[in-house]
């Protein structure tokens, strides 16, 4: 083993020493449960050494990049650790992906190897190309009826053979404060996914920054639900979780009923999940009610809950409700929407996370004042490092001194964030500037009919971009455009008012249930083009 | 003012940063309570701005050294978060330092300038010594009857014209994350005050970790007795409030009847103070009970505090009492006795903090198993960054790649740390190593009259080191050196008992309450020279 002398190695940040460091405190505490399986922090870290020094004997070193492809797991986050401590870069694997996003990935972040899990190869192996640098594949669950060898050069090793006869204690690896720990492909809003790249030290501040801004201890136990690929449940809940030496309770796929289930009998303290789904939860417990006076924060992401469901959820759930509001890039928590605000300050998005300072710029640069609109723009240790391969795109989300966010919002005289749109999402139409979730709260809330709505631009001879709505409705129902305009024009001014409904059969969604606004613009892009010809 | 385009100033660590999003969160949050005077957030923050534009506009750069003089108040924190701000380091300045110490401080970190209280001004004056850097003394409640002005080249500006008419928003200077913070010099257990050179990186992290650590919320009001000079209450509890936007309320000397009117009239949640101090505090709160349910918890530095005495102090206030463990070197809290161990383990030191990894190491720089006693040493983020203009103690003291406490201590077997001694107060006699601490445990349990007592081995032909006891005795009381042996002999080993005793009038000690034992070692070397020669 190497010896690392002198300040640098002593003072390192690595994100793998924060499972380390719960394990020399607590080693008998529960980290993981994953069905029957449990694991406590000691056999979490002892495992995870192990796999890095798996690793480590088959030649990898700092600034490789190991693909992850598993569902939420113990392994998942087995691996993650074990790559934190010897300086490999995780690259997790969105499980909608096929085959031309995985290659793409692959191909782009210069993956090395991978660990994915059986029944998700045959998947994975559609992202093979000629050309790629993957030469291992570790199969989590190979079975003894394994099907034959990969095709050349890769090597098919089980997951259990990565650790087995490995020594089990922390391995000896000097990384960088400012490594890379991950890239994280962000899933397709925009048109080529970008791989953002997350240092050691920025998602070790946000673990840091995110257990004291949820006030979470080593006695919560949290429910590990949304997809662990993803920045929201891997950064913003289980790297906090582990920092603290917290439990981490994985469940696969929602289902009402069960979470609620599962909050009894492991005595969940926090939730995360979508709206949808505690809306789906409240139905549940109303419907049959269990003992859930366990919770104490239900959090959820993306977008605020609509009042009156939240609302709702408090009354049903008795605990806090918190959004948390930022974007990979950030690590991906800016703000935080506290439990205190969340019926004084109704759709707003909150106050800045403790690493993270919030700004609203104009174009030019230019910080505005209070109460004015423009782009949101952070400052944080959280933020990426850049994007993998994309020295423009850095340069230019890092311009003016900030990190721009591509969001649109304001604070309001409480120093509390309002999300206007995404900034791309403001539809420029007649020299207006039109914020489309202002229309789509317009529609949902006069046509009770509409399932789901979006709000696009899209190109107009004449409005430069034509405010158009995109619908999917209840089943059984028809659209009523007439009677909708005569509501909407009660609601908003004329020129907020859609010149189109296109309706749909289904809206294309992102892993994390986002509707791919750029998807719908570009299949519609030609909407209006028939229309200047007539 | 200058534009930083970039990552690099995106991603900035500065602990100014820290008070900053505190007011952006919550501006009208109380910040410092400091008798009469109450700053919220918003006001702190522009104050220090001020202060910071201040410094900037007489030309202070990043690196540049600030000697600050004050008794515990809000300009010093102000002033602290201005250095912050602009890279300024800050060089706290010990009350009870006279000229000699002061003066090797001044010259040693090259203060530029200093912020001096009026009444301290005549005692500051004494550190002068020809070819100093020194230029600036602001001098805090400057009055209309200021004296003359100093002798050149130093200019006397009054603390109040340093900020007066200067912008309020943040300065826009690029602090690198590893540059000073401060330069904290560590008062005489050992012969030369040595200067602990501190990141902003390190505090920053240490900040957010105690605050993990002690459950710190912005619900908080924490107490402010202990002196900021010091790094325990500067960095184990200020900075940790700033961070997590908690109120601190400043209270100058201790008093044990006023401290509990404090806790009742501002509700103070968190107390710091010495063990002596809380034994005050119970017979206080015995003799005129007081409601103090505000209170949660109770922190001690330095020493367990006796078992008797602990549980007394948890029935008298019923709120959790935690132990930080540490020094000046890791800014400062290593290791946490958290409440649910203070009754198990009455005696140990805790169990390492969030951001610290705690190893027992032998003379050859070896690891040892859990129960076997060697030196501590850490491994984390918060470590110094070096002894200032000190390459070899730096090199010495993370040699190994670990960061060498000159504690000594073991782990038991339920991962909680016991401090057996510092590794130089071992001492070496007759081919024995003995722990000081247990021969005076020992002596305070065999003799009431004792009122403090130390041990130390003196130099000694045949012992090589003699164990010499050096009491102070509880007054009118005389010592019976041959009863006192007869019941050290049913307690301790014959080769650990004390060769002679010494009874001194008062006992030499630091500021924060340490007897120096380097100092009575010094003063006591010849003990056995004479006995040698007879």
């Amino acid at each position: 083993m190497t010896q690392h002398a002198g300040g640098d190695f002593v003072r390192r940040i690595n994100v793998g020493d924060l499972l380390t460091r719960s394990a020399a405190r607590a080693p008998g505490s529960d980290a993981v449960i994953d069905g029957e399986r449990r694991y406590s922090y000691a056999l979490l870290e002892a495992w995870s050494n192990q796999l890095a020094h798996g690793l480590l004997a088959r030649g990898y070193k700092v600034g490789d990049a190991l693909a992850l492809m598993s569902g939420n797991s113990a392994e998942f986050l087995a691996t993650y650790f074990a790559c934190a401590k010897i300086g490999v870069v995780c690259v997790p694997i969105n499980l909608l992906w096929r085959h031309g996003e995985l290659a793409y990935v692959l191909q782009h972040a210069g993956v090395r190897g991978a660990v994915v899990t059986a029944r998700m190869l045959e998947q994975f192996l559609t992202g093979l190309t000629p050309g790629q640098a993957l030469r291992d594949v570790f199969v989590i669950d190979e079975g003894e009826d394994a099907q034959a060898d990969l095709p050349q050069p890769l090597a098919r090793i089980s997951f259990a053979q990565l650790s087995a006869g490995q020594v089990s204690d922390v391995p000896s690896v000097a990384v960088p404060d400012r490594a890379s720990l991950s890239y994280l492909y962000t899933s397709g809003t925009t048109s080529a996914p970008k791989g953002v790249v997350g240092s050691h030290l920025a998602i070790y501040l946000e673990s840091l920054g995110t257990a004291i801004d949820t006030e979470l201890s080593r006695r919560d136990r949290v429910l590990a639900l949304m997809p662990m690929f993803h920045t929201a449940q891997l950064n913003a809940i289980c790297t906090p979780a582990v920092a603290v030496g917290a439990c981490i309770v994985i469940m696969q796929g929602f289902e009402a009923q069960s979470l609620l289930d599962l909050v009894v009998r492991e005595r969940l303290t926090v939730l995360f999940a979508l709206p949808m789904m505690y809306r789906a939860l409240v139905e549940a417990q109303q419907a049959r009610a269990r003992d859930v006076g366990s919770l104490r924060l239900a959090v959820y992401a993306m977008a605020p809950m609509p009042d009156h469901e939240l609302r709702a959820a408090i009354d049903t759930f008795g605990c806090g409700f918190s959004l948390m509001f930022g974007q990979t890039e950030m690590s991906p928590v800016a703000t935080f929407f506290r439990p205190e605000h969340q019926l004084s300050h109704p759709g707003a998005v909150g106050t800045p996370g403790i690493n993270v300072q919030v700004g609203i710029i104009d174009e030019a640069g230019r910080l505005l004042p209070q109460g004015e609109a423009g782009e949101i723009v952070y400052r944080s240790p959280q933020a990426l490092s850049g994007y993998l391969h994309d020295q423009d795109a850095t340069d230019t989300v890092f311009r003016h001194g900030w990190f721009h966010s591509g969001d649109a919002g304001y604070f309001d005289a409480d120093g509390v964030l309002w999300f206007k749109d995404r900034f791309k999402d403001v539809i420029k139409s007649g020299g207006e500037n039109i914020a489309s979730i202002e229309v789509e709260k317009a529609l949902y809330a006069s046509d009770p009919d509409i399932a789901e709505v979006v709000v696009v631009g899209l190109p107009h001879e004449r409005w430069t971009e034509a405010v158009t709505a995109i619908v999917l409705l209840r089943p059984g129902k028809r659209l009523d455009e007439a009677a909708l305009m005569q509501q909407l024009r009660e609601r908003l001014s004329p020129f907020k008012c859609p010149k189109s409904f296109i309706v749909v059969d289904a809206m294309p969604k992102t892993a994390t249930g986002k509707i791919q606004k750029a998807v719908l613009r570009r299949a519609y892009a030609d909407h209006y083009a028939s229309e200047s010809r007539r």
